[in-house]
């Protein structure tokens, strides 16, 4: 068996628990026939087209010649085939051959491709990062430039941010940009860890670069961000920028990840001088949130996998009736349910305009999700038992595979911070405090393990609004995850209250007698106090 | 920086933890001085000769071809130097030529063993698993065959049991045993994940091998044991086994994984016919310990790569002052002291001759100690950010490498389903009840979340034994969850009782505030109930 996009716990998630129809007067063209249609469309690329080469791609690993990236054998194909669709401009703007959807439909899609590939959905999910940067903050000419050939996937597009020095602490960074006499910049300096940087799949690939002009600032405040084309717009010829490297990785073997060399390559300046960092927060809260719907993909495809297994499997009778067998299968499906309502509803809070939400629940579906991610694909071996460890059964790619998402586009203990730091703190806890009142609404007096937890979240954040900085960075990860149990109950018992599907609502038990049962456990982790966290000097 | 054995955590463990000095009376040649000397010598094999090439042995692989299996590059060296050391006999019968020590010093130091190689520590680890199963259930011309080779290393062991259609069903295996007119049995059929069973280190290797005499009967008591040596001994000939496939495994590449095809071998039968599955299981209850023990050494390796690499790598000041970090460290530093106190009390209670105390510590020491091994590995890679992904910053590889050890000796569902079916069940909760005894002396009045840790788990044992099968089988795994959570937090304080040392106090701190304070839900989590584990039928 291989993947099947699991249509009807995502229309759930999307329409039942995140309000997907609250967009209606926004997206006047978008009905339930046409959600259907296209989730319908995407699930069958990413089960018959993608899915088939993920394992195949994993042995065959991409591979760096004369500065040439080959992608693996397929991925050519399936490229050709995900641009004909139309795929990678599902949110972008009509005027530039969009089709202006809402992002929680093209979230939704983009799961499917990443639960069927995820080294392949990195190449559109970069591009979109692109496509989003330059409707945001590029010029009318650079629009009219690069946008239409992002948007139909004919270019693809990258964030070059990490260097050697700096990694989270972009402030650190030294990529230097020499202004020219033409307005352009000449960039110089290394960039690592930048996926799809180059390859064979695109005859252009437009770089996103954060460089340091001549006499800025130091720190975070001197960064600008640049437009850095593989071949130059003017006269097509090949610019000073080529891939030196790529990691030998532990998953993910198909997507490159490539050390870049700019050599004086010509770059242009989009968006203001020293405002780089900005705009590359508007591009990475949409990755961040792309990065979390990686996470619930890959549990997905670890939990089909697995559940498929399990059904076909004897020892003393077919496994799936092994009690174990089947709360190891419960704790996926229904954290992966809470994970992709906590995502949509995320993206459904970005088409609303819904900024404090959306701001909000970003480093939570962020983090929760990948946490998940790794956690269901270890579930996934487990049900395997030894064929899970063996490379054959397929298991094991998805634990290796799932592992990445908690580390990049900001570690998930970057995501605890910034959940603290930026958003609980930006606003002493007044997005928080509407979310904490939904819920309770949602409760109602229904569910009491639902209440039991968002009272737990209710003075849980009252704490981390009181303690000190280090006790409150001590407990900023244990609040990210009961935040994040509680948004996922809440969702679920929103969706079950629409559609009492039993699925759904078996789900909904299992989740609140052991994941909202944890609210108190959680709370005594938040509360740990730093100097708790011990003395690791040398 | 390198693997260097944690003496000083080892020694706290032992001695004050797990009580080894209550074997002064069994063991009189051990004194505290012979116990660090054995300690720093093991230590030092396993960070000069054994950590250097684990990584090395990762790349490589080991390989398969004419029938051959060639060790990786360093191994023939390592295992020459640890024959040499008289490792393999530390616990073995002095009458031929162990050295008579207890079976709690021989852990530590496959421990250390591990820590630093877990592919080349199973090599010994079933070797070990052949002498006791020799020791125990071998007739004196047995003994006098093969028991002093084995146990001087000079030949290697293996365990045959799975078959491709019975991995954990044993009762379900089909390989046949013929008699043969000179007493001994022809052997026919196919074992899989056979480890280290074939290889080039060693001129001979003991397979024990699980089949059934012709006309036996069917399932679990018709299943004997035989001695197959690859090499017959009466006239050294090549005997009718050998290994027609490698498994491609996730990790521990440089531990060959066997298919192992018998074609009428020359076996011979050990212990009495009919009763292989009880011979069997005391050979695995002592794999079952050195398994856990792969956990906990699995996990240290990875906290002292993740601890070395925190103390130098810079992003915003030093990665180990931002307090996320060391909440990671700490997670992995509290569990694993206390795990590691799990498992060596598990081999004192073996060396006490406390039958009752050891089979009930033996399903915990197994599974608490992987799913940590699976659990600290995979904060090293979060602690290594990108470079934890990338291969070369070796934490992949641990990560990779733990994943095996939930799965086989039995999976951790099994210890979950053992520690409550034959354990609890099997004396109606008294040798638990002792433990919980015990562990309200050790708690007293001064550790209030022990003590009610201690509560939740007596409680919980009340559920287990009054419920339904089907439900205590649902909370099986969380029971031993609960269980080893507090017998760990036991072990601790007794150990901190004695030695007020601050690293561990402080571990003990935190393992109180996190794990400890955890058992309310653990508690939720047992009495879940078998219906709520959701309908998976097809």
């Amino acid at each position: 068996m291989t993947y099947a996009a699991p249509i009807a716990d995502m229309r759930f998630a999307l329409e039942a628990c995140a309000d997907l129809w609250t967009l209606r007067e926004r997206y006047p063209d978008l009905d339930a026939e046409t959600l259907a249609a296209i989730l319908e469309s995407a699930g069958q690329l990413a089960s018959e087209t993608l899915a088939p080469i993920n394992r195949s791609g994993d042995r065959a690993g991409v591979k760096l010649a004369n500065d040439v990236v080959t992608a693996v054998p397929g991925f050519r194909e399936a490229y050709e085939a995900f641009k004909a669709g139309g795929w990678q401009g599902l949110a972008a703007d009509p005027a530039y051959g969009g089709q202006g959807l809402p992002r929680a439909v093209a979230l939704a899609v983009m799961e499917t491709v990443h639960s069927a590939n995820m080294s392949f959905g990195l190449l559109p999910m970069l591009t979109l990062g692109a496509i989003e940067a330059i409707e945001t903050h590029g010029a009318v000419d650079q629009k009219a430039l690069y946008l239409e050939k992002l948007i139909t996937g004919e270019w693809t597009g990258t964030m070059n941010l990490t260097e050697p020095q700096a990694g989270s602490d972009l402030g650190a960074l030294t990529t230097k940009a020499a202004p020219q006499a033409d307005g352009s910049y000449a960039i110089t300096g290394q960039k690592i860890f930048i996926t799809w940087g180059e390859h064979d799949l695109a005859p252009n690939i437009i770089h996103l670069v954060l460089a340091r002009i001549e006499g800025a600032p130091a720190g975070s405040k001197g960064i600008s961000m640049f437009i850095v084309p593989k071949f130059r717009d003017a006269d097509g010829s090949r610019n000073a920028v080529r891939c030196i490297g790529l990691e030998e990785k532990m998953g993910i073997h198909a997507s490159p990840t490539c050390t870049m060399a700019y050599e004086g390559a010509t770059g242009w300046l989009i968006g203001e001088e020293n405002r780089g960092l900005a705009a590359m927060f508007t591009m990475m809260n949409a990755a961040r949130l792309n990065v979390g719907m990686e996470g619930v993909a890959v549990a997905e495809a670890a939990y089909q996998k697995a559940l498929a297994y399990a059904r076909e499997r004897t020892q003393a009778g077919l496994i799936i009736n092994h009690p174990d067998i089947r709360r190891m299968l419960m704790t996926m499906r229904s954290k992966i349910q809470a994970a992709r309502a906590i995502c949509y509803a995320t993206a459904v809070a970005a088409d609303n305009g819904d900024k404090a939400r959306e701001d909000l629940l970003t480093p939570i579906a962020k983090a929760w999700s990948t946490d998940l991610g790794v956690e269901a694909a270890s579930l996934g071996v487990q049900i395997h038992g030894g064929m899970g460890f063996v490379e054959e059964g397929g298991a094991a790619q998805f634990y290796r595979d799932a592992r990445i998402a908690p580390i990049y586009e900001g570690t998930n203990g970057i995501q605890a911070i910034d959940l603290y730091g930026r958003k609980l703190l930006g606003d002493r806890g007044e997005a928080m405090r509407v979310l904490i009142e939904e819920g309770r609404d949602i409760a109602g007096s229904t569910h009491p393990k639902l209440n039991a937890a968002i009272d737990a979240l209710a003075e849980a954040t009252d704490y981390m609004l009181s303690a000190s900085r280090e006790d409150a960075l001590a407990g900023a990860h244990a609040y990210l995850q009961l935040a994040g149990d509680v948004v996922g109950g809440m969702l679920l018992v929103k969706g079950g209250d629409r559609d009492a599907n039993s699925d759904q609502a078996a789900s909904l038990r299992f989740y609140a007698r052991t994941v909202l049962a944890r609210a108190p456990s959680r709370l005594a982790e938040i509360k740990i106090g730093a100097d708790v966290l011990g003395d690791f000097a040398q």
